[in-house]
């Protein structure tokens, strides 16, 4: 961090090393659960189970402050060049909000583009090879341009149109096998997704369904009525045999695992319909309205990452764990993992000196009740303090009630229990020199943060990924990074490609 | 750990204070890669790439020795009450070696029990409610009844028999919806997996599941026919409408995230045929018997465990990440998870003295090469020390030569890109302020350990889980702890309880 913190950072380690027990706030403090209650986007945090007073609290939003956060939102929302080691402007707001783009026009042309197609596949206006509707589509891609639109498709099932997604992103045969296989050629759509249409995974896997298509279709044509591609290097795509009418662009000041608001988030118009997608950008919209408006201290995204840090760099905690209590959310840790470390697993700063302090924790995590039966023992019982962040929908609709009511039990119930812990009295230990009470003890004591919605709605889940999207900004400002570009995997590929020759 | 041990500690603290590069070590020691790679049940582990010299994996060996590992061996497959605060034994070895069992016949009476239901569904000798033939089976079971079916499953898929396999674990309606909804209730078999038969989650996916059949098959008998269950309380089970000739029994001697083995594991056989539960079985008893007999310095599960400990308790890793380069293997991350996180997160030793020093570290991780373009970035420049464990079959068949080529090749070229890093010459920074030198560097010398196999076969794959179950173990026994326990779950089933009321 800027050396002109140290005075923030002395004060925090000290604060750190006198950290009262959370309980003990809550008695101390009979303001704390209001005033550690934030809200935006159809989203409500409850912070008020991390071990931090109020004022330890407010010691955090001066440091985000002093860290330059605001001239640093200001600077993203506006197109400077912030991702300095690559010359780019980082506008991903920009999807969300148009004239914000360098040319808005481009943002509502392709959105309109994207609404052609998806309506001209809904109604059968466009066809397979064979003259059928297409009733599957592939996405192709990897990383960035997978995580982000499987999640979404996932979380939105209950919005499916008919028309069904699959994702095919690793390059092992056994996942082209498991996904593309059991399909019908004549009814698949497949989406290219490569921002330089060079990615080799994705490369090979185009390559192997085109194989696929025309030895099932027996024609040429076929990849033209079949293939779809998101890129910025249109004439790639073109020379593998698609249509030009085809391809949807990507723009150089949108980043990869900030891209799934672009063309790239095709799939979730497709399976979703475009009304789904829309209402997922205004809910990230409206994210993005907060962060920009809210001051420090109630704004939620600039909150949720000073807390990550007061975890990180004060306390110690070398991970989070992001924990849903919703099936509809399995793959958000998955996204999380690469919006967090990929953006900010760094070691070097915007000084180009080494950093004297800890970046990105690893994220990770399941699902709740899943989660209670695999790792929640040693969240409980271990020897490292280890945060949660807990996901939870209120209101999942009228059926299955006792499957609702059980499930929020038990998020509530996981939360109480990291912080109360258990104690017991010493128990005769009897011939097996077993006291069982120190076994059964848990100290307590252990963090988490509470992110509740009424409901999972198009809007809640565009609003969710655009808080951690933020949280992710508002922490590399304060570690002093870039958290726009990704050098350290530029290594593995090149020795990969040694050893394939 | 033991007091007994400190002068072991103090020495290991002292080398770990002066690790050598990773890529010194195989400059300075030809012999390296041949005395750091050990074998066992088809499988081969290359530990050359972790932070040690040959010296300090010889004084490994004998910490793990002077530990008590040996005494500790004997005792677990002898028998002993080695679960203390349990009183129970601790026997899933007896699973794959029945003269071990406290009563061998009772385990291959179940064996043969598994096998005669396998081979009736399979023929068509055992059929549902109205007469047509099983087409899929539904595991209601979470946790230890969920995670080890679920994982062989899915890697044992090329061994499909027609028979699909679903799991049910997640007391989540929408998982409900997912699993159960789209399913044929005429020709769908549910087991009901609960050693107690009370597991809540469990407990309401079956009455939901019967609610299910019974509405769309319009008759109490179907749940006769429909359901199995595994469990050690089989008067509950008749209670829920079982038949008694369809419960399969569980023993205490055998833990439930140990239980894939046992009659838990009937979905692998019914999914996969009772040959290939066999096979597993006998993988499974191939690494036992190596674990038994081999010398320290080459007995795999020990050193895999004993490196563990190098990492966490003398280089300061706080998390490990388990990538498997296999689609086939998706779940075994989450499988080790609850493996060794319940098993060994834990903070009071056998003694009932809290610990003074780290027991088990996060287990996390994701697909290679997925997890190349989503959390590597960290891994490869960010600030902390993650070890890695790579898993990799050579060898997937003729098909899809090329895909199987680069998948291994980005196996290998990870591991020696975390090793060897990169160095630039500083680069002109000019105007912008940029020296991209920095920014592109990766230091190296990061640990991983590459686990291959031919191919991922019943018994590879049993041995593979074998050896974390065994390295788990033997972690235990130099960290002092019970592996066998979960005291720690109990507080949140309790103020669940108390929410819901």
């Amino acid at each position: 961090m800027k050396a002109a913190l140290e005075t923030h950072l002395e004060d925090l380690r000290r604060r750190a090393a006198a950290a009262p027990r959370i309980e003990d706030c809550f008695a101390a403090e009979p303001e704390r659960l209001t005033r550690m209650t934030l809200e935006a986007g159809g989203l409500r945090a409850d912070f008020s189970k991390q071990k931090l007073d109020l004022a330890t609290w407010q010691a955090l939003g001066r440091l985000a402050d002093d860290a330059g956060l605001a001239a640093a939102r200001t600077a993203m929302f506006s197109g400077e060049v912030i991702n300095r080691t690559e010359q780019r402007p980082v506008l991903h707001v920009a999807l969300r909000k148009p004239e914000l783009a360098p040319n808005p026009a481009e943002v509502t042309d392709v959105l309109a583009q994207v609404e052609r197609l998806v309506e001209a596949v809904h109604t059968g206006l466009r066809r397979g090879a064979h003259e059928a509707a297409f009733t599957d589509v592939v996405n192709i891609g990897i990383g960035g341009s997978h995580l982000g639109p499987q999640l979404a498709c996932d979380a939105l099932r209950d919005h499916a149109t008919g028309l069904h997604a699959h994702f095919l992103a690793n390059v092992d045969a056994n996942e082209f096998k498991r996904v593309v296989e059991p399909l019908n050629p004549a009814t698949t759509l497949f989406v290219i997704a490569s921002k330089s249409f060079t990615t080799v995974e994705t490369r090979l896997n185009a390559t192997s369904a085109r194989v696929w298509l025309t030895a099932k279709l027996g024609s040429d044509d076929a990849v033209a009525r079949h293939f779809l591609a998101v890129t910025s290097k249109p004439e790639r795509a073109i020379d593998f045999g698609l249509d030009a009418s085809c391809i949807f662009p990507m723009w150089d000041w949108v980043g990869g695992r900030y891209s799934m608001w672009s063309a790239i988030g095709l799939p979730i118009a497709l399976a979703g319909g475009m009304d789904v997608f829309r209402r997922l950008l205004d809910g990230a919209a409206s994210m993005d309205a907060h962060f920009e408006a809210a001051e420090t201290g109630v704004n939620l995204p600039v909150m949720l990452a000073m807390l990550g840090i007061w975890n990180t760099n004060f306390l110690g905690a070398e991970s989070y764990a992001m924990v849903p209590y919703d099936d509809r959310l399995a793959y958000l840790p998955d996204y999380l993992q690469q919006l967090e470390m990929e953006s900010n697993g760094k070691r070097v700063g915007l000084d180009n000196a080494l950093l004297d302090h800890h970046s990105a924790p690893v994220t990770w995590g399941g699902l709740g009740t899943n989660a209670q039966h695999a790792f929640f023992q040693l969240l409980h019982q271990g020897t490292r303090l280890i945060p949660v962040d807990f996901v939870l929908a209120l209101d999942h609709g009228d059926a299955y009630r006792e499957h609702q009511d059980m499930l929020v039990a038990n998020c509530l119930a996981q939360a109480a229990a990291l912080m109360r812990g258990r104690r017991f009295e010493s128990s005769a230990s009897g011939d097996t020199g077993v006291d069982l009470a120190r076994h059964r003890e848990s100290p307590g004591d252990r963090p988490s943060t509470l992110l509740m919605m009424d409901k999972l709605t198009p809007e809640t889940l565009g609003a969710l990924i655009a808080l951690y999207e933020h949280k992710t900004f508002v922490q590399s400002v304060v570690w002093n990074i870039n958290a726009f570009d990704q050098w350290g995997v530029e290594l593995g590929k090149v020795l990969a490609e040694d050893i394939l020759q």
